[in-house]
């Protein structure tokens, strides 16, 4: 959300409640995080409005259009943008990410989403929520055609020949003539290979279908995990899914989600906290808890815990690993619906790291050394001064202990994270149609 | 094309063959364009590469995140992207252009295509392009929906009320429930009612049906006419057209192709055109005719006419009034294939207007005052020089005469159009669901 990841951020004094549609907004805190030598900026998105305006600030700018004109605002920090393959086509979404790393000289992302809603399900044709199985399907298919549309032109395909009068060599712009159970795309793309060969792919989804997809195709996976203990599990079962797909398993960055609550002392940490916490409508609250669980709103009780029988998990359809989430911290922690709402307006379902600056570095490297993570989504609570403040307190506690750059050493976003550009499909050596295996020297034909 | 609308242009020694994904260089073309005060500029386009990478730069950045990163690099000048209703969801349209309307402060508009083109259908799921009737029925009905979703806000529906902790107003925020023949969309769209309200609507198709798809909708129409005369009568059939829906015809702006060719002398200029035309190599152009013109190359020789018997005219499905157009351009003028070339590598079928610039402000001049044109879309040959030249040669000239502008008036494309921009839905007395007549102020309930 554009005033901040607790859902009453927007209602603090010093928050614009216009800002989500507010370029210059995005594109200064876009700046800071540069500032902090972040690794990239992100949006969450579904292509729906969310159920209830009156709860907190709603709509929010197409993705690659809000990133692109971050690009022009900035200069290093990658721009990951989520887009739907559910109610994508795989070409559009090929050129659109080409596009971005264009324009950003090799800065883009795209967090690959099947969209686990209804709402946005009955924007485009659907009656109902594509089941789980589905959706994940078609994400899997979609990815194979998005990466065959990128590597359908070579990295030398453009010849520029101005005295012969030949532009491109049409032996290095091949049609990708996918034919699937989901889409016919014949290819090749209309935009010459991205900056990056292809772009950084980042997943987030944390059911077992949502891991297997990461293991197979992801760069970098965002996660929720509230625990130290679950989310080296979760680490743990996806560089075991990656590896068992023959992929380094270190080649998958894990990013665990982190709401920064920062304070002079951990008491005015914990202050803000509550402070945020009181800002919350319990009753739009309670209504959205509601919804994500299934049940009807007076089933649930602000002052009570969560009903002894909710749906059974693999009946869900959708957002099933933030189901999981929720009804698993309830029930640990033996929330009542209104603490849990606090735990959930402010972190929705993420860990909260709340203390002095030291204090949240400290639970950082512990988690990074651990092997819970190999960096961070930072979520600040309120926006843009959660940024700020952790730009200007935690980030410079990181790099005295030698954990964090002090400038960017690359300028795309796979530099940033230490990954490699994917070679062409001409240098990995595919056979190329028409073209004969080259004659070894010295062997006569 | 990057490099000039003449198909040899990327072969000038001047030229940037690259430019095509070098988003600075159309960032200085726009800055250029705004330097002349221009309306808008607009780039052409079909998600498909064009079938011979030999002849002339291939692919292109796609539309919005080009625009988007122009908006960035300019104040004023509205922003024309195309996109088609054949490939897109009409939910994806009508977000992403509400998102360049707000980010460009109002200055976005639409190029509505339905693109002809069956390298493009192989790209979604379709083995043939759908035939004209369907298109065209689906551009209407995603045209309906796109201008609901842009009303499902109303302009006053953010309340911001920090106190309550009530952002958005539930009663100006509606669904649009559409149910049609190629679409079922719920909504509301997720972004708030953009700064034009409507982005500007752009049409350019010159068929029947692309005629009565601009008289129902369209802001603005581009055009490509060879004579004055056709000119005058595609104009006044528009606006016959527009009338007959109940629109005021001089609503809709009609702006024929000019591609301006200047000289120090006339002589000079029509040596300049030559030199262009010299380095078309005629063997990629002529399969590109035949390609349009639905024969086998080798029933097409170069210094002969077209061939007598040729397709009829209501059997071709795509690019029909661009194939009306060229025929009746050959046929006219007797022209061999290898003048046909030239003709329409140089201007793709639009209006060349050739001379010192006093003669091409004269011709414009006429077209403007005979009704022919409301404006002109400026389509250089070589680029980024001949918009260089035109603005610095053509445009004081047309200023000097009081026929253009010497600053913007206004901030978005609608004021620079002199269009007025939509009223809400509220403001317009549409009955909003479950809000009840207001009562007459002194009367007794």
């Amino acid at each position: 959300m554009s005033t901040g990841h607790h859902e009453a951020s927007w209602r603090l004094p010093g928050s614009d409640p216009a800002a989500g549609t507010d370029v210059r907004h995005f594109q200064a805190m876009a700046r800071t995080a540069e500032r902090g030598t972040f690794d990239s900026v992100f949006f969450a998105d579904s292509p729906a409005l969310a159920a209830d305006v009156r709860r907190r600030p709603a709509g929010a700018l197409d993705p690659t259009v809000l990133l692109t004109a971050i690009a022009g605002a900035t200069e290093r920090i990658g721009l990951i943008a989520t887009a739907s393959t559910t109610y994508e086509e795989p070409y559009h979404l090929a050129r659109r990410f080409a596009s971005l790393d264009h324009v950003s000289g090799g800065r883009a992302g795209w967090n690959v989403v099947t969209t686990a809603s209804e709402d946005a399900a009955r924007n485009f044709g659907r009656t109902a929520l594509p089941s789980h199985a589905e959706r994940y399907a078609r994400a899997g298919e979609a990815l194979d055609v998005v990466r065959a549309l990128w590597d359908s032109w070579d990295d030398d395909a453009v010849l520029a020949d101005k005295g012969a009068g030949v532009w491109g060599d049409p032996d290095r712009v091949r049609p990708v003539e996918h034919r699937g159970a989901a889409f016919s795309v014949r290819g090749p793309l209309d935009v010459p290979r991205p900056p990056q060969g292809h772009p950084l792919l980042v997943q987030a989804g944390s059911s077992p279908d949502g891991k297997d997809l990461a293991a197979r195709y992801a760069d970098a996976v965002f996660t929720a995990q509230q625990t130290l203990e679950d989310a080296q599990a979760f680490a743990d079962d996806l560089r075991r899914r990656a590896a068992g797909l023959g992929r380094d398993p270190w080649s998958v960055r894990v990013l665990p989600g982190l709401v920064p609550v920062l304070g002079a002392t951990t008491a005015e940490a914990r202050e803000r906290e509550e402070e945020l916490d009181r800002l919350i409508v319990p009753e739009h609250a309670l209504r959205q808890l509601a919804a994500l669980l299934r049940v009807a709103p007076d089933e649930l009780s602000l002052d009570r815990e969560l009903p002894a029988v909710l749906p059974d998990e693999e009946s869900v359809e959708g957002m099933r690993s933030r189901y999981a989430l929720v009804v698993s911290l309830a029930r640990r922690e033996r929330l009542t619906v209104r603490q849990l709402i606090g735990r959930l307006g402010g972190g929705r379902g993420h860990r909260t790291f709340s203390g002095t600056a030291e204090e949240v570095a400290d639970t950082m490297l512990a988690w990074w050394r651990s092997g819970a993570a190999d960096g961070f989504n930072v979520m600040p609570p309120a926006l843009p001064s959660g940024l700020e403040e952790f730009v200007d307190q935690v980030v410079p506690v990181l790099r005295e202990r030698g954990a964090f750059r002090s400038a960017y050493a690359g300028t795309t976003l796979r530099e940033h994270y230490g990954l490699p550009r994917p070679a062409d499909r001409r240098s990995r050596g595919a056979r190329v149609p028409g073209q004969a295996v080259p004659a070894v020297a010295g062997v006569p034909a």
